[in-house]
């Protein structure tokens, strides 16, 4: 069995949500029919869009969902006015009854528009609540950096995720393979999230590896098979290359290194070049190395740059590949250059301007940790008790939440781009193709605009009731899709710096809904 | 049995440790002797201390590591030039011929003393890389993060982890909950964590538990009995006070959730009064219904905070509840008032600043994501091989190594503060109490101290020698050594803004050792 992460029960959640059980339970509230969306406020990054991830493990918790019995107990310690009834239904519990319609998989996500719209006993949905953010908010958040990635280093170029020591834990590595292929990767250095999720794995050396190498001497094995079987006098083919070429001031250690690396994967050899000195010592190794190999049978890969200029040094080193190839008459120009060393998304972007020969980028820590903005602020509202549409009030009216069930359609332009998206209150006429409609400003009320789509698109499926309703989507499926939805966002959306907000809007029945609601919640203060 | 990540395997690594573990075997090297160092190079979030955390989880990761037999297939997947030698020999790997030497978990780390010193075959001290960096950087960051929110905060007060939904996936928030009661937090909201390590769990409502109240229609149960079974009048009792008062402009669905949740919990009535107006409504209503509880004989908790101008609310709040206090003669000024709603750490010195009323803070999204400093950039170094020392080379002074087996001690002076860590060569002579001892500073060579220290304390202890060498320490005794060891640093040390640099330094032998390997090893450029 594939491992999981066993943290995920029912148990991982906030003690507040079992007080509130609790005290719904107390009341015989529990059973009352409940609404919750979960959605975000702001989109991460100073960017304005948002790609939607976590469901299938969002899916996974609902389907397995039960107390364990060592966990009732502990719930039972923590809370000792708990009645006898009050185990028997935790006991019980089970999401047999709620329903989730969401965004699918892979979509775009903008602020308001809930990621998730759950339904059913309050009680249980209550208790979901933490779980649910946890399992959604940084998923998505590095689906959206590994897309923000992307987008800046331009489809051409192999982005790989190296993270995993940096990451914020096991998990948070993990996580961040998965999601950042979700997110237009094309893979990662973690075993352990290829073994489980499939997708490409990459690696070579470390620095370690270079220095372990002192000398020449320290190689047992001196010549290499061909793939036909032949032997072939490896190191001597190697130092006579470095004679040939002049290359005289090379580290040695260096060159034992990749003589032994080559040995080892000779189909697979990528070699990390700035140990010593890039330019004077890893290239020329390299390149040495690289002849032998040739000489043997074998094409050399490549090498990996991890300090230093990387525009320049990624110049100058596609320069030596072609010299080299020109003399030698071989393909060596198009050997690959991978960069890595704390790359983040201006750095994609300042090499692009700078100009730079790399073919294939590690990305870590900025990309798992999301430097520069460390967590989406998901929250998840109760938007209807009964039949009565609840809000939640705030002096700061971005805070305010949208009462009610709702639901949400892309509506789509003569170009084909995606205009705007459009909430509405479920039950109402849908938006149609060709058809106008008004579109408002979630809060200010002059703001209108109508709007006749070429293409409307529903953005909630129903995605469990009482079981998943689908088959789970492969990976490759979701990151293609994502991929597809970003293309499809005008251009100024994605723009770095200062992109065009791209538009939520409510249909008139919503927004006179919401505002009549705000007006009628909302408390008057007196001043003395 | 408490449940696992079950992503900690030894198939949680990178794949260029696999490569390089079989570019070692296929060179006959695997068994080399080898000494790795794990250590960083700058203390997070601008100061100068790290809270060393993660021990106990990489010790149990030593102690269970063996390559399942699907994993070993997937990595021969990945690397199909290997040998069926490699194989046997992943199948048989395990720790036993690991020794390490580690600081003691809650200890203080600074930069390049080595938290680990990890020794034995190259091979499988190899693997161990990502691993043990993945398990060792985040607990330490958190750990240190909690710290210095508690020595902002002050020790008087009481501090909650309250951070599962932002976490960065559900490791990160269960080991944001483990790691900040490390750090010196006093509890947490993530019921897993409590379960599985024991610490104290709080929490109470959200604001849709409030909203989901509109009146006292609501509420089916009109009494509440007292402690010893005598009934009261609980809503009506509530009302009266509520009249007495001439509390008319308050929330009546507000009040009527309070009452539930006190008739759910009358011994643990914590109330969240900011969802209407917390001066105008959710504080008056706590008091009508704490009066109500008290007549009932139980005694009210307190309130939280979680938006609005914390320092002057609470301050409010702390005169309504001695006001209210004193007209009724009960202890309501002791009131206990929690605030919550994005708290850092600059939060917390700026409400010390203006004055505050808070006796607990709950802090989420900056404590777990450590949003300041989201990655502690650990690394794991080769730093000899057989007999050999071995450096990692860099232009950039600060990032080159300390070649060999160190050791390291803290050094106190007179006045019982730690003067600073020294690092001497594995063999030479200790240094002593009351015996002088020359300490250099790592890189500049005019820099020179003689120390005469008071105490001395060995900093690295052997914690794995084939298998734990210690019992594990329980948590709260590792909180307390951490919170002691903070509290024995020198003030300077600690400030905010600008502290003073704790010194690491060198002993004549080390110093002398490494700089003429650095010169020897580093390449002399040719400019032409």
């Amino acid at each position: 069995m594939k491992p999981v992460n066993g943290y995920v029960k029912p148990l991982l959640t906030d003690l507040y949500e079992l007080t509130m059980a609790y005290a719904y339970f107390n009341a015989d509230r529990h059973e009352d029919f409940a609404v919750f969306d979960l959605f975000f406020r702001k989109n991460p990054f100073g960017g304005e869009f948002t790609i939607f991830a976590g469901l299938s493990e969002a899916l996974k918790f609902l389907q397995d969902y039960h107390f364990e019995d060592d966990h009732i107990d502990y719930i039972c310690e923590q809370l000792p006015q708990c009645s006898d009834k009050f185990r028997s239904w935790l006991k019980g519990l089970d999401c047999s009854r709620v329903k989730m319609n969401s965004l699918r998989e892979g979509d775009l996500a903008f602020p308001r528009i809930p990621m998730m719209r759950v339904e059913g006993p309050l009680g249980i949905c209550q208790l979901l609540e933490s779980t649910l953010l946890n399992l959604v908010a940084y998923p998505s958040l590095i689906a959206t950096n590994a897309m923000r990635m992307r987008l800046a280093a331009g489809k051409d170029k192999k982005l790989i995720e190296f993270g995993m020591r940096r990451a914020q834990g096991p998990d948070g590595a993990v996580s961040a393979s998965r999601y950042s292929y979700l997110g237009g990767f094309d893979g990662t250095s973690n075993m352990m999230a290829g073994y489980l999720f499939g997708m490409p794995v990459s690696g070579t050396q470390a620095h370690s590896y270079i220095s372990s190498y002192t000398s020449i001497d320290n190689i047992s094995e001196k010549t290499i098979d061909d793939p036909d079987g032949n032997k072939h006098e490896f190191i001597q083919d190697a130092l006579k290359y470095r004679d040939e070429l002049g290359f005289n001031n090379t580290n040695d250690g260096e060159l034992a290194a990749f003589i032994a690396y080559a040995h080892a994967f000779p189909s697979g050899f990528l070699a990390l070049v700035d140990t010593y000195d890039t330019l004077d010592s890893g290239i020329p190794n390299f390149l040495c190395v690289s002849l032998a190999l040739k000489e043997a049978g074998y094409d050399p890969v490549g090498i990996r740059l991890d300090s230093g200029d990387l525009s320049h040094l990624s110049k100058r080193t596609r320069e030596m590949f072609k010299e080299v190839g020109a003399k030698y008459n071989n393909d060596f120009a198009n050997l690959k250059i991978v960069a890595s060393n704390e790359i983040n998304e201006e750095t994609l972007r300042s090499l692009n301007q700078q100009g730079h020969e790399i073919d294939i980028f590690g990305i870590g820590t900025h990309l798992v940790t999301c430097q520069k903005d460390p967590s989406l602020g998901c929250v998840y509202k109760l938007v209807q008790v009964r039949d009565e549409p609840k809000i939640k009030l705030s002096e700061d009216i971005a805070k305010m939440t949208f009462p009610g069930r709702k639901e949400a359609y892309r509506l789509y332009g003569e170009k084909g781009y995606p205009l705007l998206d459009l909430m509405i209150v479920v039950g109402e006429e849908k938006p149609q193709e060709g058809k106008r409609v008004l579109c408002c400003h979630p809060f200010e009320e002059a703001k209108r605009t109508y709007v006749i789509p070429s293409k409307v698109v529903p953005l909630h499926n129903i995605v469990w009731e009482g079981k998943p309703q689908h088959e789970s989507t492969p990976a490759d499926e979701i990151r293609e899709f994502a991929m597809r939805q970003v293309d499809s966002l005008r251009k100024d959306h994605k723009r770095p710096l200062n992109p065009t907000p791209y538009k939520v809007s409510l249909s008139e029945k919503l927004f006179k809904f919401v505002h009549e609601m705000w007006r009628k919640e909302a408390p008057i203060r007196e001043m003395r």
